[in-house]
């Protein structure tokens, strides 16, 4: 049976979602913690595979077990092995098939920049320090962002991707005081996408971009046309979106 | 020449505000990270003496030094001998005879819980998890607080105070989520009494309490009267209230 799980991670400690040997990554430290209450290793997958130093506050993953795991395990005794920086914040079961990645319709990220002269020390590993922006130019560019582009020139550096084209259904900055966050949700990102479009559109708040220089770069131009890869502490993967029908009804018995 | 700062901590590493030996304080870390920007040790005097464990994101603190000092020092010069769990948010010079303590009118402080299963890490060091609550019988308990009491039954356990008046200008709950914050201004606060409060507001919150007799409790009962004194990690101080005659106009020259 399957088990869809929500998580909740302070990034900073952790060389990103995915296993790799020898790094600390957030799907090896849960497997470890699954493995002390289910008595052996099961695979944790994740929708989405987070970079270095990114937060996450919804992310979904999924395991499959052979028997009933009891969700209050799942939760309170899974959390008691995870180190603080991780929580497992809910246990559901979910119907045969669910994959946690491959079933994901889309993904909100928010990231988080503040004009704060000093930033205090409950948002400095949250929040990305800028200098006074031109908010609403960064706003007519981020209005170009809904709809299916070539997002090649946003791709974290390495190569050109088979498949750069994806689709944002919705992507907005908000103010709230000297704090200033875009929330961005899409059906995919390709890798260091968010970040790059945060570093370009913040060229654009400085004057040093044109909100028409932003819309070429939509059309599938390479890397090094794109701004800077704005840093991974300020980007948390906020939530999943799934079909309802994913979720088993409430547990039998 | 008198300064004012105001200043954010996290209180958790701290053994509280006030300088004290054998203890890692605030106070004393301030005036150490000041001391190399000014050259000697100069007494950092703050409006509140918070305990183990209490955060601030609005202390106000005065120093007083003989040759003016650049407020850019003040700030970015004292963050940078400073730990992270410090931040000096503001520097202003203030009038002389300004003391941050004496000069006081108010202060805010909030106290958070959540009703969430589970705490993420990005607030579990700020909030303390309860259970569903009577949020409506909190609140009528709530209500009876703004005025002139004898807070004896919510003073820190050590016996009596001389002076246990305090007035409360302003008390409420916000709700937001399955967060549920208090917010209260008072003139002063006896030692330990917004956790008092807390503990005991929480007792009328589970029906252990009636809203009666937290009532009774507001007139000079004995501490072993009231509830028990809720954990310092959700308790933050969040503003200092002065006459706005005490900042100097901005800087000669």
């Amino acid at each position: 049976m399957v088990y869809r799980l929500i998580v909740a991670y302070d990034g900073s400690p952790f060389a990103g979602w995915q296993r790799q040997p020898g790094a600390v990554t957030v799907q090896a430290t849960i497997e470890e913690a699954l493995a002390s209450i289910i008595g052996h290793r099961v695979p944790v997958v994740g929708a989405g595979r987070t970079d270095a130093g990114v937060h996450a506050l919804g992310q979904v993953a999924h395991l499959e077990v052979e028997w009933p795991v009891e969700q209050r395990a799942l939760v309170h005794g899974v959390n008691h092995h995870l180190p603080p920086a991780v929580r497992v914040l809910e246990a559901r079961r979910a119907t045969d098939g669910f994959h946690a990645r491959k079933c994901a319709l889309a993904k909100e990220y928010r990231y988080r920049t503040s004009r704060a002269t000093v930033l205090s020390p409950f948002e400095a590993g949250t929040t990305l320090r800028v200098a006074p922006v031109d908010v609403e130019a960064m706003r007519a560019a981020t209005r170009l962002l809904p709809g299916r582009h070539d997002f090649t020139a946003f791709a974290l550096a390495g190569g050109a991707h088979a498949r750069p084209f994806r689709r944002i259904l919705g992507a907005e900055w908000r103010e709230a005081g000297e704090v200033l966050e875009l929330a961005i949700v899409g059906d995919g990102f390709l890798r260091g996408m968010v970040r790059s479009l945060v570093g370009t559109l913040l060229e654009v708040g400085s004057g040093r971009r044109s909100v028409e220089d932003f819309a070429e770069l939509l059309g599938g131009r390479p890397r090094d046309a794109a701004g800077p890869t704005a840093p991974a502490h300020g980007l948390v993967l906020r939530r999943v979106f799934y079909e309802p029908c994913w979720l088993a009804p409430p547990p039998e018995g």
